[in-house]
């Protein structure tokens, strides 16, 4: 008999069917048994009346692995409407020991630390396991916008000869005898591939060696790039970061409803024209309410975006905000000033729900323009010249963004630490499991 | 005006249109000049009568990134049918020199080193960025044909605290003042979140420190990975790939048609059941037709993977022919035996026009497995312990495979290195660009 999934068992209402999973938890009564199976795709009431099969199902550990034969039964207080009744099991593989989470729990009650320590284990839970569902269709919901607009998806190397986006939190490899380093950013990669493409983007690891422990911080994410070619400026990155956020949300929608009825999310609204603020105004607007004197540092602390998300949702409704128009001596060597107000910078982030998303611009695109702002901040060219070289032979006007993914994850399911949206996060502290 | 794309010029026939890209090449005859202008989609002439701006149009370098307006006119024996006239240019980016590439000819006659030194200018040519669309495509495929399976996307951590395919072939990394790994592979992840999702893939890089320089092997390539939970054996796995590497096709068919018509490609067909022989079958076959000793070798060299494609080729008119039952003891320690001949293995190698391309097969499941088999091999369990936990909570008989996608486009490519189907390759010797 063929096997079906969980989630399709009130189809078959009233057939003789198999499931397959595991034993989520059971509870015995004095006359009857309720064994919660798990599959990929739900959890299913199987109904144990027979004596002597409660007593062999009652030697059962939990997340045990069973194939369940019975007749499935509408049944309308039961979970999903459905169970099975008269069952027989089979043991496929029988646990070693009870699992070290107690996954039977509606919400898992142990602390981060464990949580993490035994992540291969917490992940089966449901609610665990519904974040790393927004996390699969979000990134499915990104290249699905990207494509629709005429994008390439790249692959670039991970192992590279010079730090990208500044030497301090990069990691260093052995590269046969030889010193190399882990891609902080594809930015280089991606740029040199606009004079191929023109639209590109990329979904992989980056690696930042992040000197400080933070709960939005990882040594090792998920970076959602892109780069475009023939832009008039940074605005028009930002349409497509729009239109990428706007994909993100529908794969969710789409791909991932039961995620987030589980986790009883609202999924945010993207506006036509996500609001945006200039720098300086955001900040003139921030010492006004708190009083806080902010006006001339040279970004935004977590306190202040935290304000502008608030603020954004106060005055236009809006989950997101870009700020717009950072001062350039914060920002990477590759950005574009502001040609009518050089001190500031053709750049933005988006911040989500209080938090930094995103970040992008316009980027540098004539060879003598990098090597003025090489020398201007006193960085040397030499580790840069096999990326400069393309700038020698055409580049278009171009800009991109980066967006990590664990941060969208964790401020879409709400938790407060990065980590509780990551599989097996990276840190100072962690390199396992 | 609004700037169009190459590709749809022939819409636009009788139109004035604005084009935007770079200067391919230009030729100079006695009353009008020709450019041949190049963005992401295609080629397009420009023809310049005004003889004023021929003189100025001649100045112009290759690679000039310009727009151009002119009138769209049909022209039968132009390139695509159309070609523009009586333009406007103007200058978006001028090059400081004449690319070190020659990207005005048909095919490229530079030399494989000289092409990988400027691959950034290299890739500009349209064969070059041809083979690049395959590989976006393929994985694109890749996905999707998963996706209609049920399975769900993960990302793995890169940097790992254990050697997980054999400790000989693995980089080393300074994480935070100790020893970390690149993973050679997302092997034990993968099969850690078949408790989680049953279905898992990952699309995303690997690395290994290979001592050899061959045409085949990249210290670090995009691979596809899949594993499979509740699998009766290696078979299985096998029907999944086959559909994924159907899917891929696919992929590259409705994606890449324009890339697969300028390389003059012949796509694969994958037959609904793709031809397998058994290692020992395979070995015998060979022996009697070549004479040379093979029977009792422990793996298949790549003169016999060569030999196998062609008479899959020959017998089942297939591109791809799966080899199964490989000797255990050349294949990872967490690889399942055939129950029948212990010796042999549930295993798998998928040979495409005589290259491996995917290797797979069922893995153990049980943990008392695991600690037999790594006690067989003398390898110790420590550093597999946050591994082996796994097994101790249950697991289901599951298998996967893996894939190089840069193996998959060299051979669909029809090119001699795998260099030259890889973006930004990394060898002993190459670590740029």
């Amino acid at each position: 008999m063929e096997r079906i999934f969980v989630k399709d068992l009130r189809d078959h209402v009233g057939e003789h069917v198999r499931l397959a999973g595991w034993i989520h938890h059971q509870r015995q009564l004095s006359r009857l048994a309720f064994v919660v199976l798990r599959d990929a795709t739900g959890l299913a009431q199987v109904v144990v009346e027979d004596e002597g099969l409660r007593a062999q199902v009652a030697e059962l550990l939990p997340e045990t692995v069973i194939e369940v034969e019975g007749q499935a039964i509408d049944v309308s207080d039961a979970p999903g409407g459905v169970e099975l009744r008269a069952p027989a099991f089979s043991v496929l593989a029988a646990p070693a020991a009870a699992p070290p989470i107690e996954l039977r729990r509606r919400q898992l009650k142990e602390q981060l630390p464990t949580l993490l320590d035994h992540a291969p284990i917490a992940f089966r839970h449901p609610r665990e396991r519904a974040k790393l569902e927004l996390a699969a269709t979000s990134i499915a919901g990104f290249r699905s916008a990207l494509d629709r607009l005429g994008f390439t998806e790249i692959q670039t190397p991970k192992i590279v000869a010079a730090a990208t986006e500044g030497g301090a939190s990069v990691f260093e490899v052995d590269y046969f005898g030889r010193s190399a380093y882990l891609a902080q950013s594809p930015q280089l990669y991606k740029q040199i591939m606009v004079g191929v493409f023109e639209r590109v983007y990329e979904t992989g690891p980056v690696f930042r060696s992040e000197p400080h422990e933070t709960s939005r911080h990882l040594a090792e994410f998920v970076s959602l790039d892109a780069e475009i070619g023939f832009i008039a400026d940074h605005h028009d990155v930002m349409a497509v970061v729009r239109e990428a956020v706007a994909g993100m949300v529908e794969g969710v929608r789409a791909q991932a409803a039961a995620a987030v009825e589980l986790l009883e999310l609202e999924l945010p609204s993207v506006a036509e024209e996500i609001p945006a603020v200039d720098f300086t105004e955001a900040q003139e607007m921030i010492e006004r309410a708190t009083g806080e004197p902010v006006v001339g540092e040279l970004d935004l602390a977590p306190a202040h975006e935290r304000w502008l998300g608030e603020w954004a949702q106060r005055e236009h409704g809006s989950d997101f905000v870009f700020v717009i128009g950072f001062p350039m001596e914060k920002r990477p060597f590759y950005t574009h000033p502001d040609t009518a107000r050089p001190r500031f910078s053709n750049s933005f982030d988006l911040i989500f729900r209080g938090l930094e998303l995103s970040t992008g611009g316009q980027r540098l695109h004539r060879y003598d323009d990098y090597l003025a702002a090489l020398s201007a901040r006193g960085i040397s060219r030499d580790p840069f010249e096999g990326y400069l070289q393309v700038f020698r032979f055409g580049m278009p006007p171009h800009g991109g963004f980066a967006m990590a993914l664990e941060r969208w994850v964790a401020q879409l399911a709400g938790v407060a630490n990065i980590r509780e949206a990551t599989l097996f996060p990276r840190d100072r502290q962690r390199l396992t499991p």
